[in-house]
């Protein structure tokens, strides 16, 4: 079983991935995908007058800023807008794909942050209006009954909070509580970057292996979204997913050249 | 089994409609819902600058126009935003339930219409680019699948073309559709009139029932959305659905009320 997460950056080729994930189902794998749409979310929620506002906690995480406009302007570019347009293109490759949100049989559940602590211009404040939260529990189940039947899970965020409202989540951190539920052998994180970098803007700098012991030394090289990816990777190998991928999503047969260990592997 | 439409107009209470769905199922009724977004689909459209366009064809059904870009909308607002909001709904009433789109698992599959036979200002034009379509094929085993897990299914369009696009299909034909491949004993479609009225402006006039067989006389009371209703029913009844209720989504207990045939009753 692999988990792959699709990132939701600009340059992503959703059907050279998807078109390597049919590869892989033919050859007998089993999949779970998540995708993100960090930047159609930026296109639309533009045109509708609200642009992405980014909030920094006082542990230096950035995140989205989800008030009540927000988190229904979130629900329809991610479950509706790219799941739609994803499920529709796995179908014209071939792939018998079921989008799901995070919401749908209570697939991803957790408490919603009733109060964050952020940094503003070096000024801390708390916000009380913030519709995204944590994942705490997923419902294996639903993905059970679904690969069995034949399909193949397409999932986004928003997840269900436990007094069930749609919340914002991390969706590296989503597909790493997917996978670590599912008990997979690995967990591929695919984006605009060839892996863990050094330098962030040098792509030659990319760190080939980590070992989760030594995580700490490398995380300091994670920045922005970064360090959201290494923080659901080490929470994944914790709870027995075999090895974590960070690869190129950019390229040709994106799916193989992880499996090749091409990008970062963190075990 | 019930199949359940729930309009798409402003005054819909769906708090009401899915209380009165968690008791039916308490009550060991198996049942799928499926959605319309209409309002919502005016309201979003015109923030995003591109307001509505009805079309009526040669044979005088009225239609959305639906462009490469509204079909885009059209997924936001569904399979997003409503049906999001519907299945959040849902569990915090105690439904375990699943949001579909007609996409997912190619649950609704059928033509894209190509060319598009209208009138506008009473002139004949073809419209090339519209994506809309019909259904001719239910995913029943999806939908039992799901079921027998313990799952409702609430289901909105769009559906999926033959060419594995998304494609607008009408929610009460989609309806008809999902209700005959179940085979349900009846199908329930919940809107913000009474049923099927002689005066459509006036509620007084209910018709309480109507003879399938009968039917073309009843059809000329039809006017606008409603021949779509009156359209679907025929093809329910005609492929075995026991009976088809046009019921009022605005009071409390709508489906209880539509089971005590209060509403227009098609056999």
């Amino acid at each position: 079983m692999i988990v792959i997460k699709i990132g939701g950056g600009a340059e992503i080729d959703h059907e050279a991935i998807l078109r390597d994930l049919k590869r892989q189902l033919d050859g007998g794998e089993r999949a779970v995908v998540i995708h993100g749409a960090n930047h159609e979310m930026k296109i639309i929620s533009e045109q509708l007058g609200k642009p992405p506002r980014m909030i920094t906690s006082v542990s230096g995480y950035e995140s989205r800023y989800t008030d009540a406009e927000t988190i229904e302007i979130f629900n329809m570019v991610y479950a509706g807008k790219v799941n739609t347009m994803l499920v529709a293109l796995a179908h014209r490759l071939g792939i018998n794909a079921v989008g799901l949100s995070g919401v749908d049989g209570g697939l991803l559940r957790g408490p919603r942050k009733k109060a964050l602590k952020v940094v503003e211009n070096g000024k801390r404040m708390i916000i009380r209006d913030d519709h995204s939260g944590r994942i705490e529990d997923v419902n294996v189940d639903l993905l059970r009954t679904l690969l069995d039947a034949g399909y193949t899970p397409l999932i986004s965020p928003p997840a269900l909070s436990d007094e069930g409202e749609p919340i914002n989540v991390d969706g590296d951190r989503a597909a790493a509580c997917i996978a670590a539920a599912l008990g997979a052998d690995r967990l591929i994180i695919l984006s605009n970057v060839p892996g863990l970098l050094r330098d962030k803007d040098d792509e030659s700098t990319l760190i080939d292996r980590v070992d989760r012991r030594r995580m700490d030394e490398f995380e300091t090289f994670a920045e922005g979204r970064m360090k959201k990816k290494t923080m659901g990777a080490a929470e994944a190998i914790d709870q027995g997913v075999g090895e974590v991928i960070f690869a190129d999503a950019r390229i040709d047969d994106p799916i193989e050249h992880a499996l090749r260990h091409e990008g970062t592997v963190i075990s």
